[in-house]
C-alpha cells in the first residue's frame, strides 16, 4: 500500500490491480484510514486518468450487491442530479418517462445540508415505503414501469466508507474522486442507460460551469467505457429551481407540473431530460420527437396519473396526490418583499437553500428530523421585474427562532436596474 | 481540523495556532491518523515556508519533555548526522571536542536498514550502558565533558508519533517535514550549538547534493530561528565513511583515528567538524586554530583518553578500548576480490550499507538482533589503483547462507580506466 500511495504521489498511473487492491482491502478493513487518506490527497493532487477512473469506479461498484435488473423486459433508464436547491426533478421527469413506456428502476438519496433528497419527498406522503426488497422493487417496474426506492446497505460499501474519510480529510473535491463515487453507485443499481443532471452555480456542489462540465464529461466517460449508454446536462443552479423549495411544498409544485401549470424552468428541465432518456430507451427516435412524446404525457394526464400509481404501489396514501390541498401546511407563512424596484437579478441558491434547512425544512446532520410542510415558496424568479413592497418569497415554518434564516433569505435576492437577459436551464447537453 | 487540511491543501499558509493545535491534538490522541496523513500528504506537495517550519518545530519539541543543560557551564556543543554507512564520526569528533574543553551532552539513535547507529557501536562494549537519567547524563558530562545516551521515550513525542505515521503513508520525504523531526529533536535535547552533518549520495537519505542543501538549509534556518548557533556541512556518502562498516569494526577504526592512523576522509571530517564545534562553542578563535587544537588532541593522545574515560564513565569495559583485539572477530572472513584491474571508480555506499546488514550487522526491522562483529572491511577506497585478484574487502560474518550479501559486495565495486579525481570529504559549510 505504501508503493500504492508513493506511486500516485509522484505522478505515476495506478494499475488496475493497485486499484483493485486498495478498494478490496479498504472495504475489507485490511489497509487502514490513514492510508487510504494519504492517498486520495495524493489523488487530490496527481488526478486520475481516464482509465485509472474507470478502474476505481468498477473496483467500487464490485465492492458489494450489484442490482441484476435484466428481468425488466426493454432498455432500464436512470437519471442522477449531482444535487441542488428545488430539485424535484425526478417526480416529474420519473412518471413522465414511465408514462411513455421507458423503465425508471432508480435509487436516490436523502437530503443533507442546503440541498433536498428525493427520498425525503416520497415520505412527505403518509404511507410511502422507500425500503422495498430488490424482488418487489424488480416487480413494480415490470407492472408499472417506476420505482424509486433508497440505496440499499449491500451496494457499494466501498463509496460509503471512503465517502465518509473524504469528507473529514478534505479530499471531497477531486473530480476523479467525485466522478468514481457517483458512477459505482450507478452503475452498481443496473441501469442500462444514464442521464446525469449535473448542476452549476451557488445551490450546486459545482460551483462554476467549468468544473460542472468537468465532472460531466468525466463520468461521461467512465459509464461509456464501462458499457453503459451514459450521457449529461449541465444545469443552472444559480437560482432554485421552480419556485417551492422544501419537501412537501416540492411534491405539490411537481404534481402541478404534471398538471401542466409548474415553474417554466422545471417543466423545461423535465421535458429536455426526459426526450433523453426517451432517445436513450429507443422509445424516441430523436430529442424533437421525443419532447412531443413528453409534452402529450402532461396534457394527457398520463404522467400525472403515473405519480399517483407509484405512491400508491409502494404504499403511499395517493389522495394526497390527487388531493394536493391535503398535504398539512406550516403554522406560519411569512412574506419576504421587495426593498427595492428593479429587476431581480439574483436569487442565490445557497441562502434559499441553508434558509430552507433553517425553517425546518432539511438537515444539518443525518441525524436531525425533516418537517415536511417548512420551506420557500418563491414568488418572484430571476429576471422578473419587481416593485419595493412586493412580496419575493414566502417562508413556511413551524419554528419561532428564525430570525437567521429570514435575513439569510431576504438576502439573497438582489435586485438592480438592469433588465436581465433570459438563460435556458440546460446549458450543455454531453452525450 | 478538516478547516486546516484544506488550507493547506489549497497552498496557504498555517499559522502558528493552526499548527499548536495540530501537534497537541494529534499527540494526546485527539486527532485521527487519517487526519494527519491526509496533512502531512497536503504538506508534502504544498510545502511550508520557514516560519511555518519553525512553529512545527516548536510545537513537536514541546510535545514532550526538553532537556534542561543549564546546570553544565559553558556551551553545551551538539551534532547530528543524518545517516550513513561506516558513519562512526561521533566515536571520534566527541572525545576529541571534549578533550579540548568543549561540553557534548548527546542523544544518539540506532541503525535501521543500510545505516549504523551510534548507540549499537557503543553497546559493543561489554556493559556500556546507554540509558544514563537525566541526572546522571548531566554530572557526566559537568566531570568528564561528554556522554552519549539513547532518547528517552519523553522527548518528542509527537515526532515517534508522526514520523511512524509518515512512514505507511509515503510522507516521508519532505524536506520541512524531516528538518523539522530532527531540529525537534535536536532542541529538546538541550544544547546550545548544532552542527548538522547533512549526508549526500547513494548510502544517504538525501541521494542528491542538491537536496542535501536544500535539508541542510531548512534545518539551519529553523535552529536559528529558534535561537541557537546552528551550522551544517555538507558530507559524501557515495562511499562508505571510512573503510569499517559494522558495530565494532567501525569502534575499533574510530580508536585508531584517534591514535592518528585512522582513514583519511574520517580523521578529515572529524578535524574539521570538530573545529567548528570549537568555534561554536567559543573555545577557538576561527577553524584554523580549531583544526590545530583538535590535530593536537590526536597527537597527544587526549582525545584517546577521554573515549577511555567515556566508557568508563557509562559502565562499559574500557579495557577494550585499550587492546581493541580484544572486540571478538567473527567466525569468518570472506574476501572480496577485483575483477579486473584499473581504478576504482566507484564504491556503492547502499550496497556496501546493506551487504553488511545481511551479514548480520544490522537490522532489517527494529526488532532484529545485531551481531556486534559482523560487516565488510575495505581494503581499497574510490580513487586507488587496483589489480584484477586483489582484495578489495572482507565480509566479517557468523553465518553460513550468505550468497546474497556477497554478490551484493561485489557489485558495489566499480573499476574502470579512468583515473578518479580526489574530491573532499566536506563538500560545503552552511552557517
Amino acid at each position: 500500500m505504501v508503493d500504492i500511495i508513493e506511486s500516485k504521489r509522484d505522478g505515476h498511473r495506478l494499475s488496475k490491480d493497485e486499484i483493485e487492491f486498495f478498494v478490496k482491502g479498504y472495504s475489507k478493513g485490511e489497509i487502514p484510514d490513514y492510508q487510504a487518506s494519504a492517498l486520495t490527497m495524493a489523488i487530490y493532487f496527481r488526478g486520475m486518468d481516464k482509465q485509472e477512473t474507470a478502474y476505481l469506479t468498477d473496483a467500487m461498484m464490485h465492492s458489494g450487491d450489484t442490482i441484476d435488473l435484466s428481468s425488466i423486459a426493454g432498455v432500464k433508464v436512470d437519471k442522477h442530479s449531482t444535487g441542488g436547491v428545488g430539485d424535484k426533478t425526478s417526480l416529474v421527469f420519473g412518471p413522465l418517462v414511465a408514462a411513455c413506456g421507458a423503465k425508471l428502476a432508480k435509487m436516490s438519496g436523502r437530503g443533507l445540508g442546503h440541498t433536498g433528497g428525493t427520498l425525503d419527498k416520497l415520505e412527505s406522503v403518509p404511507g410511502t415505503r422507500i425500503g422495498l426488497s430488490e424482488q418487489e422493487f424488480i416487480d413494480q417496474v415490470n407492472r408499472i414501469g417506476i420505482a424509486v426506492i433508497g440505496q440499499t446497505a449491500e451496494v457499494d460499501p466501498a463509496d460509503k466508507k471512503l465517502y465518509a474519510l473524504r469528507d473529514v480529510t478534505a479530499t471531497v473535491e477531486s473530480i476523479p474522486l467525485i466522478a468514481s463515487s457517483i458512477m459505482s453507485k450507478k452503475l452498481a443499481a443496473g441501469s442500462d442507460a444514464i442521464l446525469l443532471d449535473v448542476k452549476f452555480g451557488s445551490g450546486a456542489f459545482m460551483k462554476t460551469i467549468e468544473r460542472a462540465e468537468e465532472l460531466a464529461r468525466a463520468m461521461v466517460e467512465i459509464g461509456n467505457s464501462l458499457g453503459r449508454d451514459t450521457r449529461a446536462i449541465l444545469t443552472d443552479m444559480e437560482q432554485p429551481l421552480g419556485c417551492a423549495v422544501g419537501n412537501s411544498l416540492e411534491v405539490k409544485e411537481a404534481i402541478m407540473t404534471l398538471h401542466g401549470h409548474g415553474p417554466k424552468d422545471l417543466e423545461e428541465l423535465a421535458i429536455n431530460a426526459g426526450a433523453i432518456s426517451l432517445t436513450q430507451a429507443g422509445i424516441a427516435p430523436d430529442l424533437e420527437v421525443g419532447k412531443k412524446m413528453i409534452a402529450k404525457a402532461i396534457a394527457d394526464g398520463s404522467g400525472f396519473r403515473k405519480l399517483v400509481e407509484m405512491f400508491a404501489a409502494q404504499g403511499g396514501d395517493s389522495s394526497y396526490i390527487e388531493h394536493p390541498e391535503k398535504f398539512p401546511l406550516a403554522k406560519r407563512q411569512i412574506p419576504i418583499y421587495a426593498k427595492a424596484s428593479g429587476y431581480l437579478h439574483r436569487i442565490d441558491s445557497l441562502s434559499v437553500g441553508v434558509s430552507a434547512m433553517k425553517l425546518g425544512a432539511g438537515r444539518k446532520t443525518m441525524d436531525d428530523v425533516i418537517d415536511m410542510s417548512a420551506g420557500v415558496i418563491l414568488k418572484k424568479k430571476r429576471g422578473d421585474q419587481v416593485e419595493a413592497g412586493e412580496i419575493l418569497a414566502i417562508a413556511h415554518t413551524n419554528m419561532s427562532d428564525i430570525s437567521d434564516a429570514l435575513e439569510m433569505l431576504e438576502n439573497a435576492f438582489v435586485i438592480n436596474d438592469e433588465p436581465v437577459p433570459y438563460t435556458p436551464i440546460i446549458h450543455k447537453y454531453i452525450h
